[in-house]
């Protein structure tokens, strides 16, 4: 049972970690951040978050260095990238009790899945995050547009607790709603990210922005999404193709911005290319969907890719 | 099209590698062999093979160290360990050629669906070895018995090229059978290869002899074997219930047999637990199948499992 104060333990502390979990802390939550490199820092100054909701700092923070010195709580979050993901049941462990539940806030696919083989489906959320979120310095995040979260259960439809760890974000600053179709919603988010993410990194880092303005790479954006609306469709998660053009306007809206993937890329760190790009291409081939675009995507991004995979 | 003599270039020279690519070069197939550790020796003396079906050796080896080397081949075949996936298309890339294929001899489950994601599923073959092989020293392997592979297309039925293929392993010494339905045979193997691998090395490094003298575990086993048969046929791979009886009965005749995952674990090298575990594991809670004593295994050989994951 989720009940007000949640205690939590909070893997991945990058920007989205810390801004999500300086407001379940602010609103009287425990939260555990499992921090490394931010470690001296929060510990001194805490977690200064620059919002365009208005700033704050969580001055005290329950801040661990390892996950042993945990107790057992109530929720893990994840907010890790996911190719660190094979690391992560070890260090989750240590506190999980029987009544544990997980959510994962990663992007892509495999990830409940994953969570669920190590821990039981039975306890296994996610969210998908919609904002546009960045960590600026050390403990320090600028937080610049949306942020609303999308939850749902892995593999089922929501019960009392999802609602409950909903209300409970909510009463945090977070707008949340609840799906009973998480899968569904993960595939219409990918509709967008394989193309955006994706082109940003493949036609030489370039915001989305750059992508509209060149009409082959709108063409290319227009093919992706169709490959991806068509595979969802074929899995049995019905997007109708105006979701496509949705998107294409949409996105004309965000003006210069840089997906995630493309900061990743540009800093040099590993990017997410499996959870993104592998597992929905191997999902296309397991139900006889031709994706050349997307194959072709994938491939390219593979060998980009700065790290030599996990 | 693939013809008498085939371009091979084979990754993964441990026992399984060094044997069947041994076998098809002295037939007159030109096989180049990625070596590392072996390169040295392998280069001076050949490979050594001492087989229950008569020994030999193949004096004059292509040895390579490096991909980049390679020509263009008609046949990439991989042997190589499922743990180190990730770093192979990049070594494979170079011998590519448009009419390239690909043989992946792996254990457990989404080997053909990652090598169909980098390279297109309609070059992806997949070969089950029923064999039992050891490297007993740098070049040399010992066969001790059995020896077949079973071949298919991934996730569609033969062709003339699989059946070509499957008469050139034949002619070189090599038992072959060609499956329209891999997938279903992939199954059928994991229904013996999940509890007797995974037992061996779950209940304190015991051989198959030890798991059937003992009633707890050949209970367990048994449970193992129904919760995979019960996922197959949720996934439409129709296994009889009776195959369960007969795979126990089987491994009885099997004597002190020691499966390849605890020869691994004894060594102190990694285990394949996510083909052959989790990838079942996660099938199954797709489709909403309660495996409670696979997920209980796969959990106990993540903790065991000595490398750090890949």
């Amino acid at each position: 049972m989720i009940e007000h104060p949640i205690t939590i333990a909070l893997f991945g502390c990058g920007a989205v970690g810390l801004y999500y979990g300086a407001r379940l802390a602010s609103h009287g939550n425990k939260v555990y951040f499992l921090l490394r490199s931010d470690y001296d820092v929060i510990r001194r100054q805490g977690i200064i978050v620059e919002s365009c909701t208005g700033n704050f700092v969580l001055e005290s923070v329950n801040a661990i260095r390892d996950s042993s010195a945990l107790p057992q709580v109530d929720l893990v979050i994840i907010a890790a990238k996911t190719t660190v993901n094979h690391d992560l049941p070890r260090q989750i462990k240590p506190c999980m009790g029987d009544q544990t539940s997980i959510l994962t806030l990663q992007n892509g696919l495999g990830n409940e899945e994953f969570f669920a083989s190590h821990f039981g489906s039975d306890r296994v959320m996610g969210g998908l995050c919609f904002v546009c979120i960045n960590r600026t310095a050390p403990g320090k995040v600028k937080h610049t547009a949306h942020g609303q979260i999308v939850m749902g259960r892995y593999g089922k439809p929501i019960d009392i607790d999802t609602r409950q760890l909903a209300s409970e974000f909510q009463d945090s600053g977070i707008p949340c709603r609840v799906t009973d179709n998480l899968s569904l919603a993960r595939w219409q988010k990918l509709v967008w990210n394989i193309p955006f993410n994706g082109l940003s990194v493949a036609e030489g880092s370039i915001d989305v922005s750059r992508i509209l303005k060149d009409s082959r790479l709108v063409e290319n954006a227009r093919q992706l999404m169709s490959e991806v609306v068509e595979t969802a469709n074929a899995l049995g998660y019905r997007i109708e193709r105006e979701y496509i053009e949705e998107n294409i306007q949409r996105t004309l809206q965000m003006g210069a911005y840089e997906p995630s993937t493309l900061i990743d890329f540009k800093m040099g760190r590993e990017i997410e290319v499996e959870s993104l790009f592998g597992e929905p291409l191997r999902a296309a081939q397991k139900v006889g969907i031709s994706t050349p675009h997307l194959e072709k995507l994938y491939r390219k991004l593979v060998d980009l890719n700065p790290v030599s995979s996990p």
